[in-house]
């Protein structure tokens, strides 16, 4: 597994520590709902940093693209072998060999979410590009149905200290009791991530085609099981009325309310740019499904192998870097869009 | 007003009279709650289409990009310029001001509405590469906190029949008057626009940087005032357990259940694609609205003009537009990906 | 006629004057050698500039993209008629066919020297961009087999004041009659424009797959009737050996010789940039030719409407204009390239 | 050292071992005028390919991005130790540092000759997706001021016999005989490499932007030490008359004469397509030379190492692979311009 992030500017002092804390985020086995798989996710850079001037942990940015290779380890792709003549119910097999007329069978491939670990190296360098000014903080807000009371205090910080990332102390441990009887029933679940982004200037994001909305969308919809995406009061605001709705200005780039998420007209308006992310249920499930093969014949199928019962814990860090990744591009282009 | 759309394949027949029959969809002065500029939108083809060429209607592609424009014959700029210094809360004036140091107050600019008409002309051009077999319908599903019943039945080829483009006879109704109550009080409505796909073969979309969805996504919230979109079962789904999400096989390419939209790992899997869109209400109300000026000093305004109470019945054909643009790219692109 | 210059940042006074002097420079007409078609070739700016903010001739860019059309007075497509079914040697005509299946004969289209008008404004915008410290000039420097002597003595200056703009008014002589004389035979000329870059900072251009010299050749073999570019000593110092060829530095920043052209490794290193190009005769002589029709059966043609004996005059300005554009990329890009 | 070559269709059976031929045309040691370090330039595929599915040497490809690494064994980085703080002449330390302001002076870094191994390897690919009807040769013509005379009779497919990879074997024999003069002074060569391309129909390349020869020209100016590059009868051509210079048809496809080299406005028109590209002689000389170092002084140098007196041999498989990549991009996407 591996990756290419070109335009990175060159005199930047990167962390390689901070990159691997990143990944260490999604990496399986942290908690009992998360796979146990050795993965050791070691990130090793090929390019683009150098590593002899090397102040305090810190590489000077080159200029040229940074390639970087993750070492898998433990992978046994036998495990797999037993399902390439089958379609699994909400996998991607089916499309996979529609599409291409040929699939991968060993470990999902590209539709596998290993292949996340890039986006968060990616998002961890596109963190170290934007400074400490914008913070990008994701957290499990509603998971198997349950949710974070509409109305409940919260610090966020304490994402970290919970298994299924959510901050609310009484809904994590809801979630996880949820959790633990799903997964002895062989059974998933989905969920909603919420994400905040403080920090970012009025101005980034363009008007027409690249709106800052847009471009959110387009890469968080990349990330495997995702179902949707809402900025700000989103659907919820849609029922009510412009009066309501409008976020009055306090002062000069300061609103009352921000119904909007921080963006207008597709700029961000220096409010905080929230939106919330929904992701179904994990598809494999333990219990046996029935599906067809290869040939169309009906079949029974039961998965092995080692799966999450829930994807959400482990994307919160994903959302994350998508973001920093997004903003990033923004952060780059706004200087050559204004002159100066 | 004006665009120009690259990439249409040479040898198409490509009738100018669908494409006015889009841009009439979505002109105003339709209905009771459209405003009633006398605009004639008029679309113009400067290039890319044979003239001479013309067999009953339909002009020849050429391979060259078709550039177009739409004369605006009625609008006054003057309206605007008691806006020019301040800002209007929830529009993009203070946005692009902060973006461009500079903003041009006319008619709105970019931020307008209007804008939209040349994503109409283009969705038309593209329906036609598409060709008959994909069929694209939106229609108002909920408007003003009012929806259509989940167990309701009705014949979405109605949506033409109704002032709110919303097909379920009775919720039309009780949105129009719903409407006109707000209008009253110039107040304005938001609201969801459903859209469903019929006829995408399996295989379209790419599996990791261009998900179908992440393209519809990227692609529909780029039209002004959406607020959030969701695939198939949508943030509703992500409340089930897995083995109530999947969507088992029927037959090869037909599944029992549609809860993916239509959408696999990021590529279509031969089922309808359908997908929802919130809209938040016109911003523009016609009431007073505090606000502050350029000086940062809090003023009064009211918003004068024509202005749409609503502005979802207009934005059902934009939706359409932006999916067949959507696909007609991927069924071009993939022409070349698979090799036979 | 008429095209769209993205990217432009905002808050730039441009003058709409030195863009239409650009454009008259290339304009038909000015010398004997040019056709005397009356086009006024008049500019008009469609978008991105804003009128009203106007200081003494000059508009304020808005950072939307510049849209622009020139209109066509005179132009008449019947002149073309008679060779809609005929391929005309050395033309497009055959080539468009078999690309597209379908010709637009009129007035030779896309492939038209007329198409290079809006490459002239777009970089009459670019040379804007950039500002006063950046100056290319381009010069006739062979023309019909007659070149400037390689020991000749010439102020660049003077290249306006010539019929063929050739600097060196002892040649431009000879290059004008030798024109005249052609002419008369209905016959057609060649030859190779110089261009100079003067002001170029070190550090523009990326080093692997968007070299300096890479991308100005793109650009500048775009212009029709190019036949090849040669950067520094060319194709005449690959005769040399490394001793003689290695630009040797004299200070930080500056070399002895500039054998090289002002790139190293795809990167411009602060001296002149500078590079010939080659082009062919025009196709379109008067004299009788012989050549094939649609059905492949031969016949002779005589090519009527009016046509320049030589195409490099007019040609100046599209050198300089795309040099420009191809700089003012690398100015905007090495903003976001360096940290500061 | 490694690649990721995206947009090979699927479905295609790729040979590994043609592509591991492509790069060991291009390694160096194999002759006395190519350096002797034991690279073995081994390719490996990361993905993109099937291993299982091998028929025969060949593997299938699946659709996604073909990745590969190249190790290197044998680079001793202490060699370029003692260049650190200096600029040699005509190399790209200079230009390097004013762009980025920090240089990876290790091996010369992305301006080294080593990159272009994986512009062979993804030649060797895009050769694989044109299949047989496409033959590319390349051969040098011209070397150390010596050239196969204007009227030789010669072979094409005797270049491989050569060590200096000229066809013609008198001219062969006396370019060898200069380089070993040259090589024994310290000094090096340059020269010109002719291209020649069979079987390319007509219709390929964009008639504006992306024109066949602009194409080439970018790919094949991206390569290091180029000078310049002509297309057909090129700058020579530029001397002659229109009536001399224009290729009049002798049936439907087929020209007399080829002075076009193959592309009219463009695009192919079915005949050869052939180039020459001019090649600086190499920077890297033996001998002392005086140049600066970082604090601007003046000192001298001397270059250790091994370095090639010539890189025109090496360079022939590269040309050729940049050529098979422009078309494999012009072939893919001329199955979707042409509607059938």
């Amino acid at each position: 597994m591996g990756g290419v992030l070109d335009g990175v500017p060159s005199g930047l002092l990167i962390s390689i520590f901070e990159i691997q804390k990143e990944v260490n985020r999604r990496r399986p086995g942290q908690s009992e709902f998360t796979t146990s798989r050795s993965e050791l996710d070691k990130v090793e850079i090929l390019s683009g940093l150098h590593p002899d001037i090397n102040d305090q942990g810190y590489q000077l940015s080159l200029g040229s693209p940074i390639g970087f290779v993750i070492q898998n380890k433990d992978k046994k792709s036998s495990d797999y072998n037993s399902l390439s003549d089958v379609y699994r119910p909400s996998h991607a097999d089916f499309t996979y060999e529609a599409k291409y007329g040929v699939r991968d069978h060993r470990g999902g491939g590209r539709a596998s979410a290993r292949e996340t670990i890039c986006r968060v190296v990616a998002g961890a360098i596109a963190k170290q590009i934007l400074g400490n000014d914008i913070i990008i903080q994701a957290y499990v807000e509603r998971m198997a149905g349950i949710g974070i009371p509409a109305d409940a205090q919260f610090d966020i910080s304490k994402t970290k200290n919970s298994n299924v990332c959510c901050p609310h102390e009484i809904t994590s441990k809801a979630m996880e009791e949820k959790l633990r009887s799903l997964s002895s029933e062989g059974d998933t679940a989905g969920g909603v991530i919420s994400c905040r982004i403080k920090g970012v200037p009025a101005g980034w994001g363009e008007p027409v085609f690249d709106k800052l909305n847009a471009r959110l969308a387009y890469a968080i919809l990349g990330i495997n099981a995702t179902k949707g995406i809402e900025f700000g009061s989103g659907f919820a605001g849609s029922e009510n009325k412009g009066s309501e709705e409008n976020d009055s200005f306090k002062t000069l780039g300061k609103t009352h309310s921000n119904n909007s998420g921080g963006i207008q007209g597709g700029i961000s308006n220096g409010q905080d740019v929230f939106f919330r992310t929904a992701f179904k249920p994990v598809s494999s499930i333990k219990s046996k499904q029935k599906t067809i093969n290869k040939a169309g014949l009906p079949i029974e199928i039961k998965i092995e192998g080692r799966h999450d019962p829930v994807v959400l814990p482990r994307a919160v860090p994903i959302i994350e870097a998508m973001a920093y990744l997004v903003l990033a591009d923004f952060y780059l282009t706004q200087r050559v869009q204004l002159n100066s």
